[in-house]
């Protein structure tokens, strides 16, 4: 089967640049001399994650509890819920912890980490419980200087059935920065935060081994891994506009785009309408934050084409979207395209484009390869 | 199972508040002398099919070929893709033609007509064709004056396996009046429009039985149905936060909302940290183009209170997203919440939130009725 053949609109991904990203990640964590741990947040799929896993490490992390369970039973033994403990779900969390190795979650808050130490008491295996330490992005975690770091440590690590996994962060206002120096300043800031909360710990005798970092900016531009044991990244196994405006990386890795057919054409306003709209591609509209680089809601390119499409080349772009109308202007010079032509569209932001579907279609080109299901929801 | 025993997040659909809605806009309908043909774009369930059907007309539309199929499959047997023929479709829309007793599509292109006269020649039972008119939106259709309209409708009428179902049009510049004013004049543009179509068909001695129109801001309040013969519309079955702010329905109707728990609290920035993001939530934005209305991403309100919850009422909102966090600014005065406690997230904008789900949990009061799933995607 060809990209001609299949039913529009479709989630494609790039098998080639897929692996291509893959080894770029695992590059970079070697440059960093850092394992990475890849997080299934964006991909959801345990082929993806067959292929990103870190040989000489074999952790992911996943953002729900329904992904863990489904990386689980694929047989991944090291799964990390990169996400504050959700109070509802601590049963779930124990009963996973029991089934593989190494389950383990984040906390920031002592009437959390109480609740753990009551409920996991007579496990038969240990949760591991990272405590989230706040690198700038003030979202969630604790401050690493605090007196709320030790004091929850020290809960943790006398608790009977949970496990001290170490200190962890995301530097989320990586996605702020706006040239490659500000993203490697905020890596800088993000490792020095964390290593130091892991310091800490460690002059109060306590165990600390992980030290868990990370977001698909720092991958691409951390300038020291030191201290670090391990990266937590997952953009950048399938790309966006939004990593490449950022400079994450080029427009070409894009791995995921949106298959889709001209199916509507109008003179005035000239333009034409695919059958890409809001559902079909999301409302991400995260490149708008970008001076120079607003892609609207995604850029087309052709089948066998996914390079350069910058509006300077003359790209065209969804500069708007209904529910299942996408709606693309073109110059006045240019030709209307036929009913029915195809276009594949780069998304602004790989996580939401992609979580509208229940599955990829993995091509080679024009090729299609099969179909690898992706975990949406949260059960 | 009460709503308290639920995992979150979760969709609700509250049962009572959506048969007053189904009511509601049965009501309209007859006010206005048409047929109501609910649109299942937004609720796409058949469980809501059956609330929401007009009990002496017996039709829907929907958004999709999926939708369609799923929707003859529970046994309905007038289903409208309100929608332009997807090129790539055509043979699965024969297909379901075949099947069901009225199916049929909207066309606004010369060349989509022509290869549907080729392609349905010789077919059991015809495939039912509606031009789209437009009316002001300027999205798809054609002109009511111009020459288009009556050579696409004289193809349809003369081909074997077609049938000229009517005109039927959807005034989308509904979403941007700002008062109640305003969109009675864009329904009242709407009516004459397609009215004005199916006059000039008839004065050229061509059968056009259909006259559809709708939107959910029309439905509410459009002055006359004079000259349609059906009126569509799907959001008013759910209700959201930007038709409130239209005017379309009271907040106080909204049947949807997501069940979201308290993940994490922060001292500073004061704010509490909810298990609803951009993918619980979606990232609809549309109330923020509603002066006095931006609603953020969402407004929170009680498990068993949805009334009011305008910002004048110091009713919380969802200001920010991340992929899994929701962010809830709360004021210095007011507490901040305990862990795991919960919330119900009015949303902007139903179709999108709802789309974030597999299934809805129905609700009456606290008490979970069970589950109704959704037909999300494209097949």
């Amino acid at each position: 089967m060809r990209l001609s053949d299949l039913p529009t609109p479709a989630l494609l991904l790039d098998l080639d640049r897929l692996r291509r990203n893959a080894a770029f990640g695992l590059r970079r964590a070697r440059e960093l001399g850092v394992a990475l741990r890849p997080h299934m947040k964006t991909t959801k799929s345990w082929q993806v994650a067959q292929l990103a896993i870190d040989p000489d490490f074999g952790g992911i992390a996943v953002s729900t509890l329904k992904e863990a369970e489904h990386f689980a039973e694929a047989g991944i033994a090291d799964i990390q819920l990169a996400l504050c403990m959700p109070p509802g779900r601590i049963d779930q969390a124990l009963a996973l912890a029991a089934r593989i190795p190494r389950f383990s979650v984040f906390v920031d808050d002592l009437d959390m980490v109480d609740e753990l130490v009551r409920r996991a008491a007579g496990a038969r295996q240990p949760l591991g419980v990272w405590i989230e330490i706040d690198s700038g992005e003030h979202r969630t975690g604790v401050a690493p200087q605090g007196a709320l770091l030790p004091e929850l440590a020290r809960r943790i690590a006398g608790a009977q059935g949970l496990r001290l996994s170490g200190v962890a962060t995301h530097a989320g206002q990586s996605y702020d920065a706006r040239s490659v120096e500000a993203v490697a300043a905020v890596a800088e800031d993000e490792r020095r935060a964390v290593t130091a909360a892991a310091g800490r710990l460690r002059a109060e005798g306590l165990e600390c081994h992980g030290v868990s970092a990370g977001s698909t900016p720092g991958l691409a531009h951390a300038r020291s891994g030191a201290g670090l044991t391990e990266y937590r990244a997952g953009v950048y196994l399938l790309g966006d506009l939004f990593q490449a405006g950022l400079g994450s990386l080029d427009t070409d890795a894009i791995a995921v785009s949106v298959l889709t057919s001209v199916i509507a054409r109008s003179e005035a306003p000239r333009r034409f309408m695919v059958d890409a709209g809001g559902l079909a591609l999301s409302k991400d509209r995260g490149t708008a934050a970008l001076p120079g680089h607003d892609r609207g809601y995604g850029v087309l390119c052709g089948l066998d084409d996914g390079a350069a499409a910058s509006p300077a080349d003359g790209a065209l772009q969804v500069a708007d979207v209904a529910q299942e109308h996408g709606f693309v202007p073109v110059p006045e010079a240019a030709p209307l395209p036929a009913l029915g032509q195809r276009f594949r569209v780069l998304p602004n932001h790989a996580c939401m484009t992609a979580a509208m579907y229940d599955r990829y279609v993995v091509h080679d080109g024009q090729t299609v390869l099969g179909t690898w299901p992706r975990i949406n929801g949260w059960g």
